[in-house]
């Protein structure tokens, strides 16, 4: 592979891969059964935390962090975006993984979001547990009432009174808001509608527990709640917090959402890439396995060709996420918007295909819960729309080349 | 449009249409959420009782059935095919209204095979009821433990003792088992493993009640129930049954199978190009009707020319059927042999395309079950599988092309 | 086939299917030799000549006219589009085909504009030798320097001068123009830049001989010059005709190309479902005679799917294309201008794929002129662009779809 | 980019890119009008020799060369894959830069050959005027007779007689055969049948003027001769050269073949990806440049989707290319077998979508030789054959991706 990743990354690869094969893998469909079959599914079951506790020991924890930067030494020396991409893959291959080591969405970008942007205050308070993984967030964007690809269109909002930010609206698709151990919402809402369309908009630390948060509802996405996690419908009735509780400053939550969004999605990607190669590894147990007409089903019709051509995908995907996250390393955000956009739209629906694939060659067991391809499936094709949809992302990809075209043309002249 | 229904039809087809949108349409939300909250979803609301009652007065009831045959006069004068065509299409559009008009698969299906190859007595038992609207059915052929896209593969046993055949073995997508009504299981099992491969099964037909029959769990199909009706894995031990509940006679279940499947696939078909209707309908309304950076939805990027190809492809998959529901009316299952597998394949990766494109235009919304968009995706995604996968009807296609070419090929010597 | 013919209908199709297998077939591949090893390519074969009388003295000459009109007696009595239709599949089989039945593109269309909108003079003139096949014609719309996909774009000249038009300008793709028996233009040009955006075109009869006319050079398509027809670069300048030679009166350009497009596209389209109708059946040839690794062709990976996926591709295009045939005899253009658009961009893409198909088969022979796939397969990419791109009948029907979405959603208020 | 060229390749392909800027690309579009209009196409333009003089003297020569190996140090020290993949990208985006600089196929792969396999004499015979450019040469191993898709289907012989090899049989695309200065083939033949399959075959220098090596017709590949190098189908009658002309020895033809074929498909895909690097450029120019229905045609429908599309495909393209020549370098071709032929699979497909894109977007002029994207188009759809069909390359790669499944389950165990 062309992207080695460092020594030191190398060696975490190994010790994640060993403990997802020798902790993970073996209890993880009792787990899932253990969701089903909780009376509340909403209730974490114990073995999460044990498994962490013990990944935390093997010094498998919060691998998801940067580099430290100047002022953030103390909350650890963490992998390049190119370190710890390999890992991210791991990790996908399995749905509770990232819990276990402390590396899901959205607690990962909220705790970036923090080291960046927090005050000290700030880090104390919401930093330190969810590195610790005693509480969990979630992140307030997404409005049922507006087309949220365009991020300012969201009209809930986030009035600054005084020394109080006064917050109204209705989010959704709140993921984590069902834990019970959420504590922490990073909320986005409109401070200055009259201000630049990209300085109109605030982020403020909530408290789950302040008077006014309702969780409405639990959404299903494609039938799954993903509990105990989950995603929520969240209204938000005469929220005061203080205006401490701002992050960086009124109007920049643009500002703060674009440096939340590169190392996300390429966590994101690779973890989609971690699931791809768990579906076709599932296609050619199956396909080896399992007999019809008088063939292993692997070598009928155009099974193989398929196999080859998820190899192919696969393989494409993660060079391009390999690039992103090698580009952010080394030229930052400002040097990767086309690649993160590009990963953001090839990753989803290539791990989409290659699940369908392997779904289709499990016949009706495919659909069932009795292999993880029915969820594997889901959850790509949710990615299709979290994070921004495909075509707002095509558009910005488009955007970049003509620019570049432009430019070069003119000065060709 | 090129297939015109006769009178008899368009009259029925407007009265449905007419009951869909005054009965149906809008109470059909209220229900999926009456079943999600009740505390035992299996019970089924009351609700589509009174509504069976309505349809059935207003003489909208079993209109499946096929033109009346010599003998079988007093199950009512049926429509052809492609008179039913356009009625299950407007079915399609709703996940209850297949239940509404007692037109639901796997029942329709069941009832044809009691019509064409019960005996008097099978069909006094089990079919008038079924015809009632009273009890409900299921179809137990696929199974856990092999790949059941080959049919020959089956190794559940109907072994005949003496009067009686005993059954053993393991089935599952046994859709309908679920429901409360459920009293009749169509079985399909292995009698003579030495016959040609076509003559080594057998069908019968097991009492819901019948010691050793066991509903072993229901199977969400991704995620989704179906509830009250639901998919069942079912075991059989030791389940004996008269030798008179043997439909056809022994190793005939291969011919049965055969003469269940032009329809029931026309059916299936017409129903999802209701539902893709459906789905595009939807994304014009919310295309239409939600903004983002300054402009309704479908008029960003490459929405139009999307929407201009759902409009296509459904054009294009509804021909199809109608041609092969014509074929079907007119020479009969051995001349619609290729084309029966051609909507097969053709028409749910069509809705499921269409279907997808209509969840990307709802964002979160379309992953939701604010919409019936996910609950049509995963229908569309099922039927690739249900009644034999993609694959395999590919196969049937071009043995049949082959068999033409050659044919033709020896004849212009 | 739900789409019957007349018996007239049966009894043409059943002898021009006879006339391609024994006059055509057996010497199209010696008569595209010719073509090729002749001095002068452009230098129409006799053998052309002598087919197209023995096509005429069968009865098989001019097929393409659509019914008697009043006042068009004379010229015989047509066949409805559905009628035609499957004679235009047949032809579409054979690159020559069209030319002896004396039905080929442009020709067709252009008699079909001088039968409904020339006059009596125009007639006599022009509609009768091209009748008989004296003479050939050529079409001048396309423009070399503007987006012609915009046909309000065309800034060539036809400014009416007295008595006179005068023509300036230059337009390209003119098919036919290179065939020394071309002796008419029909020229759109601009008359009123200051008119209603569709009333500022005007066409004109422009003889081929007029002095300003020049035929600047024949362009390949795909690298093919299409002897002896060819298509070409022409300019005009100064070119005067009697202001007797407009067609229906000044600024009716829109309405006449408008009156042109629907049969026309019905034609090409049929065509290319004989095409790959042809294709499918080499491919059949190829990958039942040829062996690789110890099988048939046709037995090796995903041969067989693809087979069937060209059945069902073939069976869908055709199915279309007949219901628009149909909608157009039946409802006339304003009908079917959403059916027209589909097809026009359904037609074509399915036939490049199916014979691109083909020519994978063939290995590299499909590439060579051994077959007639590389020539069929460019013939069906550039009908991607001719008659309008694909992007711009997408962008129609869904203006169509919007428009019908809405008049309903309105009515359901 | 992750896959960094060394300093000294860095400076290579800064030269190389201003030379095709400053030397090339001017004078390209003459140079095909010359060919097109010169009485005899297969007569070269002396501007070529002129080129190839002003690269050679800028050192831009044989940069195809491979790193020097023990005993070849004089024939220079070349590059890596890695190193060499760039410039191949760069002269990619040309049809006659890859001759410029001595860097086109078949030669690089016949000089591979003969650097690796060759003896003293044979080098000094034939690869070092093919080094100087002053001979060109060609490979003669397709056969039209047979499925060469599976290379052991190869009949013409081969036939060792004393000190001798007498060869028979007809051999088609033999690309270069065309060229008044090709005077060497390398020819593949069977010669002992009865060997183990792939030691049946021998590759043997044959000189061109050799009695009874025939030219029997150039094939014209999509129409196109690609003169003056051509394409030819050559009968070898009785062909006698002396045995010291076999390469290696009898039977050790698919020895040499697999050494040919890592390097020889990296350069082909680097090439193409130059190509739809073009290709998207002239996309981004037309796109801008010209207006329909009141926009610049990049900002209609979903044409800036399309262009975000393919800049995904390419870079996916690109850097899978990138990795393979990363493998080869550093495993050689057994540790790339699987990527050697994902790529042959993924590239031309993905450079065939591009090229189409750009085609569409330049309406009529995109299928005329106004623009190289007509024959850009056709070369990579011949790529998608040459060697090797796509089918072929996908059952490599899944026989390697089952194996390494098997042996990774195997020991699991």
């Amino acid at each position: 592979m062309g992207f080695e990743p460092s020594a030191r990354a190398q060696d975490l690869v190994a010790r994640v891969d060993a403990f997802l094969r020798s902790e993970i893998e073996p209890v993880e469909a009792e787990l899932h059964t253990a969701i089903r079959t909780a009376g509340d599914p909403w209730q974490p079951q114990p073995m999460i935390k044990d498994l962490q506790a013990k990944a935390r020991d093997a010094g498998l924890w919060n691998l998801f962090l940067p580099p430290a930067e100047p002022g953030n030494e103390r909350y650890g020396e963490g992998l390049s975006n190119l370190d710890y991409a390999p890992i991210a893959e791991l990790t996908g291959r399995s749905f509770i993984a990232p819990y276990i080591f402390n590396c899901n969405a959205p607690d990962t970008g909220n705790m970036e979001v923090l080291l960046r942007y927090g005050t000290d205050e700030q880090k104390k308070q919401w930093l330190e547990p969810l590195l610790d993984g005693t509480i969990r967030s979630a992140f307030c964007m997404t409005e049922p009432d507006v087309a949220s690809s365009d991020a300012t269109n969201m009209e809930a909002t986030a009035v600054i009174a005084g020394d109080e930010v006064v917050i109204n609206g209705r989010k959704w698709w709140s993921t984590g808001v069902g834990h019970p151990d959420c504590q922490l919402l990073i909320f986005m809402g409109l401070t200055d509608p009259d201000a630049h369309r990209y300085a109109r908009h605030t982020m403020v630390l909530v408290p789950r527990d302040t008077p006014g948060v309702k969780v409405e509802r639990l959404l299903p996405a494609m039938h799954r709640y993903d509990e105990p996690h989950g995603h929520g419908e969240v209204s938000f009735t005469n929220v005061r917090v203080p205006a401490s509780n701002i992050l960086m400053g009124p109007g920049r939550a643009f500002e703060i959402a674009q440096g939340r969004l590169g190392p996300g999605r390429v966590h994101h990607c690779m973890r989609l890439i971690g699931l791809a190669e768990k579906a076709l590894e599932l296609a050619l147990q199956r396909g080896t396995s399992r007999t019809a007409f008088g063939k292993p089903l692997v070598n009928l019709g155009g099974n193989r060709e398929r196999i080859a051509d998820a190899r192919i995908a696969i393989n494409q995907a993660r060079l391009l996420v390999l690039q992103t996250a090698y580009l952010l390393d080394t030229e930052g955000l400002a040097g990767a918007l086309s690649e993160v956009s590009q990963i953001k739209v090839a990753v989803p629906r290539m791990a989409q295909d290659v699940i369908d694939m392997a779904m289709q060659l499990h016949g009706g067991g495919g659909l069932s819960d009795d292999f993880p391809l029915a969820a594997a499936w889901t959850s790509a094709r949710a990615l299709r729309l979290a994070d921004g949809p495909d075509e707002v992302h095509r558009g910005v990809i488009a955007r970049i080349e003509l620019a570049s075209y432009l430019s070069a043309a003119q000065e060709a002249k």
